[in-house]
Order: structure tokens, then C-alpha cells, then sequence
């Protein structure tokens, strides 16, 4: 499928889509019209035609879209059609959170290693992978294909880790410490700040507060 | 401070100039040029100064910005100068990750509770913070300010709980359950979708393994 010419603006947006269609996929729905899914979604119903035209053929006048041929179609667009072994370093609470969420792993993504260099954490099991020591990462990824590592350490090693990982093959880094890396350009890195997230909402409730003063004078 | 003109595309990036600037004022660094800045942060340095001169008077032309007061000044355009009180909702590895980090606690966001349903967690103490039963919720709100609730709890449930939060006065909800609030339009509402990031990285690698194929045809 020659998906070169769709905007990063769709692209962006289609993390979202895939998500309400699977929600209709597992409620039973097989077909859906594009107003009842701007309902569902709000976003107007003639975003999300332009936004799915981009894929052609899937909207048909008067039919509306079938939900399972455009989950499959734009899970493919978003490489969910392929496995991903990857590691979590950092077996923190976070660390912890995410490897035992199984709907990774439902979408392709498979925890092969979780590390940390806590040593009362060695060899306890998290959905049967057993965390393991630093100082074995080198090793491991040496022995085994890691595409992607998930990294939930404070930022102050966050830097030198992920130097590590991607002179060891990792190729991408979902990124959850507080620090931007600086890694080679063809290396993908996902960041997660979740603190500029906590800022975001904490601007949006100040300029609430602003609209409500201004309201009253 | 004036800062209606602002734009969104700016807001946008205050938290993370606002996160640059605290790692400068950490490591004593109290003027910076727009060109340093600029190296620093990968962005170019007429972006910066195009942001920054939002604000007015930062930037002395030879003498570039003053750390500390651009950051106070973010700051304060951020809402971070004030307190909120927050409490979570779930328990879980995830709501315990949020618990335990204490960085929030510096910029005002006050941890006053923490809910559960499991009674094996009941009473259970997170940086001094008892974790509370669900059905203690409606007479702990009516008892305390809680401006901020943050959702870890899994989708199924998210929606009748932010309505019962909502009902009881919290105004705004950083939302981490996997799915899209439906809430009055006054509500302040933060989605974390961690699935949602994991399919960007997930495309992005596609992406680049595309590319790849393409420069060896």
C-alpha cells in the first residue's frame, strides 16, 4: 500500500481511529457511517472522510465504512502486523505497570527481558520473564533480537543506557525518563513526558480559572 | 501577564522549555543565548526567539535570557506557582508509579489520596498516604478540595468514575484509562494514551524499515 503521500497530520490521528475500531470491532459492530462515527469520536464527520479517503476504497455511499477491513488496513499502516520483541529497563513501579499490561502484547509487542540493577529484584517473574541484572543487558541483547526498549530509569542514566542499547542493535526506544535523548537520527525514539503532561493540564485548569474571573468583572 | 495572544503551538511547548530551563538552573547556568539554547533543546534558535519574545523583555540582545526569571515566568503562565490537590484512583503498578513520584510534589501537585477497590491494599500507605476503599470517595471529596483526579484504572470502569468524580467537584482528570472521557465541556481533561504512543513508535519503525528497502532497490 503506497502510503507515502498521507500527511503526518493523518498519521498522527490514526493511533486513534485504530483504537475506536477495535472498541466497535469488539462490541460486534461490522459497519459504521462516518456521522455516527464523528458522533462516537467528536471530530466531524467530514474530517474523518477526508481522513480515511486517504486510504481509498473503504467508505462506500450510503454503506459506511467496514470496521474490520479498516482496523486490519490501518493496523498494517501502523506496523501492528508485525512482532516486536522488546525489553523494559527499569523494573520500578512504572517498569512494572507496563510489563504486566498484557494488550501489548496482544498488538505485536512481545517483553523478552525486563532489567534493573536492584538485586533483590533478580530473578522475580513478571508474566513469566524474570528480571534480570544490568550488567547482563550486553549479553542478552547479543543472544537475542531486541527491536525496542522500553526505558522507565531515572533521566541522570537514561543517557548513558540508551547509548548502550542502540551500540548493542536496539533500534527504538520508548522513552519514559524525564530527559530528551540524544541518540543517532535513524534510531526511533517515543517520548513520554509525562511530566510537560501534568504542566498541560495544570495550564488548562489556570486558564479556566482566568475565563471564570474575567466572567464575574 | 497578558498571555491570551499566546498561541497554542507555543503553550505547547512551554513544558518543555520549562524543563530545559529548571536542568539549566539546576547546574547553575544563569544566562543563556538563544543560538546555546537552541543546540541544547534541537530546535532552531529563531523558533526560540520567536517563543520566547511572546513573553517580552526576556531576551537582551549580546546578553541573552535570564534562566531563572524565564523559568518563574513559565512557570507562573503554567499555573505551577499554585497548589493543586490531587488524588488517584487505582492503585495498581501504574497509580503506585504516580504515587511514589515525588518531582510532582515540587511543582505543587499535592497527593491527598490514593482509591482503590482491592481490600488487600486498604490502609496501605504510599509516601504517607493511606490507600482508601472506592466507597469512601463521595465523603472524602465532600471533606476535602481535590481540584485534580488521576484516572489508573482500566477502561471498563474509567467512565462512570470520572462522572462520579466530577459530580463531587474535581475539575480537571489526567486520564490514563484507555479510552476517551465523555465529560461536560468545563471539565479539564489530560489524556495519557500509552497504547496510543506505542503505535507511533510501532509506525515510525515501519517507516524506517520501508525506507531502508527503498535505498536498496
Amino acid at each position: 500500500m503506497g502510503n507515502r503521500a498521507i500527511s503526518q497530520a493523518v498519521i498522527g490521528r490514526l493511533p486513534r481511529y485504530y483504537r475506536y475500531l477495535g472498541e466497535l470491532l469488539e462490541s460486534g459492530v461490522e459497519r459504521i457511517s462516518s456521522n455516527a462515527l464523528s458522533k462516537r469520536m467528536k471530530v466531524t464527520a467530514s474530517q474523518i472522510r477526508q481522513d480515511l479517503n486517504n486510504f481509498g476504497g473503504f467508505g462506500q455511499q450510503g454503506y459506511g465504512y467496514n470496521v474490520k477491513y479498516l482496523y486490519t488496513e490501518i493496523g498494517k499502516i501502523l506496523g501492528l502486523e508485525q512482532k516486536h520483541h522488546i525489553v523494559i529497563i527499569g523494573a520500578g513501579n512504572l517498569g512494572q505497570a507496563l510489563a504486566n499490561y498484557t494488550a501489548f502484547e496482544k498488538r505485536g509487542f512481545i517483553l523478552k527481558g525486563i532489567f534493573d540493577v536492584d538485586p533483590a529484584l533478580e530473578g522475580r517473574k513478571i508474566r513469566g520473564v524474570p528480571i534480570r541484572m544490568m550488567s547482563e543487558l550486553k549479553d542478552f541483547l547479543s543472544e537475542n533480537h531486541i527491536e525496542i526498549a522500553v526505558l522507565t530509569i531515572p533521566k541522570t542514566h537514561a543517557g548513558e543506557v540508551a547509548r548502550k542499547l542502540v551500540d548493542n542493535g536496539v533500534k527504538a526506544i520508548w522513552n519514559f525518563a524525564h530527559t530528551d535523548l540524544n541518540l543517532p537520527e535513524h534510531i526511533v525514539v517515543e517520548n513520554v513526558h509525562l511530566s510537560e503532561s501534568l504542566m498541560r493540564l495544570s495550564y488548562n485548569i489556570a486558564r479556566y480559572e482566568e475565563k471564570q474571573r474575567e466572567k464575574k468583572e
